[in-house]
């Protein structure tokens, strides 16, 4: 157990500025190696402080996934997507919003199209969401008549102006290699290469960690929008997306409990701090989390053969291959299986000892 | 959708107060009859408000989840079981809460006997935790000797009180029938007269919702101590501990896309509100929720071939038959597979049109 972390007495979530700072460094050089434009997805972390670690590379657009959300970020920040189709019933704080920043929505059809000009008196742009395989939201990349009807039917309104299409690739998640993340990406690329001959002036941006993280080439995308990056996780790891030492938070876990026939140890952390999110791991099944090495401030490596079998609210099993290496009231540090998820259940980071208040508004 | 929502723009969380008093009822009735003590778990509500919904029953005393949350309900409540094995980091905030309440631990090792009675300078009550066949945590049930053992060294301490056994037969959440539900019960019943046998004087609490809804007889079985049956989830309705028109709290979710060919609604509410906690549905697969209709402010009926089939961070896929019966900007109300971790997510109720807040310190 790290001697620094003698006070704390709850699960909590430890920020390793290093790693946090390194995936950063990291995605603007891509970014910029690419001729990319950089807005990073700040659903992530939700901090205004981790938010200021991105200006020393000139980043000034961000994305966020609720109105919510960028209302807290426009204290900083002037250029602000909010990165999920437009919610109806929020369309008066959008407005309100969209004076103090400027303000990018997302839509889906053509039906938000009229609907908005009417209910928003402050200009704003307006991105159509493309489908380009992943099957969640978005037009199919392959209606371009419709997209170009939607395209035209935004120009006629005054208040509205086109900004683009917006691409996330969820299903990049499914992959289990950088080569499969590749063939997807690739996928990808070739339908928006399409789109982009249909639409030769339309600014592209492309959204999904694995492939920011690992693609080759990037097409005729405009802009990257990754989130996840910032601190990775588990399930980035088991897609190929980071390597172990990029993982860059940690929940750190008192144990109460040791059984050392089970090879368990239980810890006083569950599903309210860790999340009910899970990773099939092939021979063993569904975990919540795998247990790290600590060294100060830092998180160190993965301890092999240990992960959390088992959340319930405020329990949670993990299985070690040497019980007696651990004793009740010692701290242990898990790496989430999904830090978006984690991150948003934590009241707070700890990093190098100083707390870093989290986003809690939903 | 109900016009008593047309305020709501975001996820929330919808409490039916007839229902949950209706729920209260029932399980002080179960008590009654069978001549138990009633310590209802409030790690499901986590509201001062809805505590004070038990008060008509005579309920005096409670158990919690955390000592945060014992602190929390410290304001209302004069008698507080942690119901979990104690976490020796939390001993000084544990003994300053014993000075306000009469205050009740667990332990499941024989250890910290000798811990607690030099860090504790206040009087409190040590329960053991027993293992009557789930496997999470406590003595086995068996272990006779070890088991008076224990409760020798706490009687040997003048500021420790041996309060009796504390049981937790979780195994009843894989249950899928009543039959299945009173099976795991019995033997558990079986387990605890033997202990009994050995131990007559001890008092014995008993927590899991499945078995103190449906159990026939509580054998030596003094004290029930469920939770969950506050608001009941699908997971209880597929368990069999309550009928649907039991469940008490549902999320009201702007519908933000819908794709008819797909058969597939996208609401504005996902891993951040409804938790990624899951049940397996024969023929379907996992899910995350399931519509109802909503009649003012109550909760109506289960609204067939409807299921939430996938959450992002704040997309959730809801699968309908009739696409084209719903509009962008609707609200649907979705029943929680869990509503535990539901109540822990979300800020605050909406009850009847009235904010009640919700317990938010972990």
């Amino acid at each position: 157990m790290s001697p620094q972390h003698e006070m704390i007495d709850r699960p909590t979530l430890l920020l390793d500025k290093g790693r946090c700072l390194a995936n950063i460094h990291r995605m603007a050089e891509i970014c910029s190696q690419h001729s990319l434009s950089f807005r990073p997805h700040f659903k992530t972390h939700q901090s205004l402080e981790v938010g200021r670690w991105f200006r020393p590379y000139d980043v000034e657009k961000i994305a966020v996934s609720s109105v919510s959300m960028a209302e807290y970020f426009a204290e900083d920040w002037d250029d602000i997507m909010i990165a999920i189709p437009t919610n109806l019933r929020e369309l008066a704080r959008i407005d309100q919003l969209a004076k103090k920043c400027s303000l990018h929505i997302l839509i889906e059809h053509s039906e938000l199209i009229p609907i908005l000009a009417k209910a928003l008196h402050t200009s704003i742009t307006v991105h159509i969401e493309i489908d380009a395989g992943y099957g969640r939201t978005g037009v199919d990349s392959t209606e371009i008549e419709l997209i170009r009807s939607m395209i035209e039917g935004l120009s006629a309104k005054k208040n509205l102006r086109f900004g683009g299409f917006v691409i996330h690739n969820g299903h990049s998640y499914d992959a289990r290699s950088v080569h499969e993340i590749r063939a997807i990406h690739h996928d990808s690329m070739d339908k928006l290469n399409e789109l982009k001959h249909s639409f030769p002036e339309a600014h592209i941006s492309l959204g999904d960690t694995p492939a920011c993280s690992t693609a080759l080439n990037f097409g005729l995308v405009d802009e990257l929008r990754p989130g996840n990056f910032v601190f990775y996780d588990l399930t980035q790891l088991a897609i190929g997306s980071c390597q172990a030492d990029d993982i860059a938070v940690a929940v750190a876990c008192p144990i109460i409990a040791i059984y050392p026939d089970r090879h368990e140890i239980i810890v006083n952390a569950g599903g309210i701090h860790l999340s009910k999110d899970r990773l099939g791991i092939p021979g063993i099944g569904d975990i919540y989390g795998q247990l790290a090495d600590m060294q100060g401030h830092h998180i160190g490596s993965l301890l092999k053969e240990t992960y959390v079998k088992k959340l319930s609210q405020e329990h949670g099993t993990i299985h070690v291959p040497n019980p007696t290496d651990y004793r009740r009231g010692q701290l242990v540090y898990i790496l989430p299986v999904h830090s978006c998820m984690v991150v948003d259940l934590m009241p707070y980071y700890l990093c190098a000892g100083e707390r870093i208040e989290i986003f809690k508004h939903k």
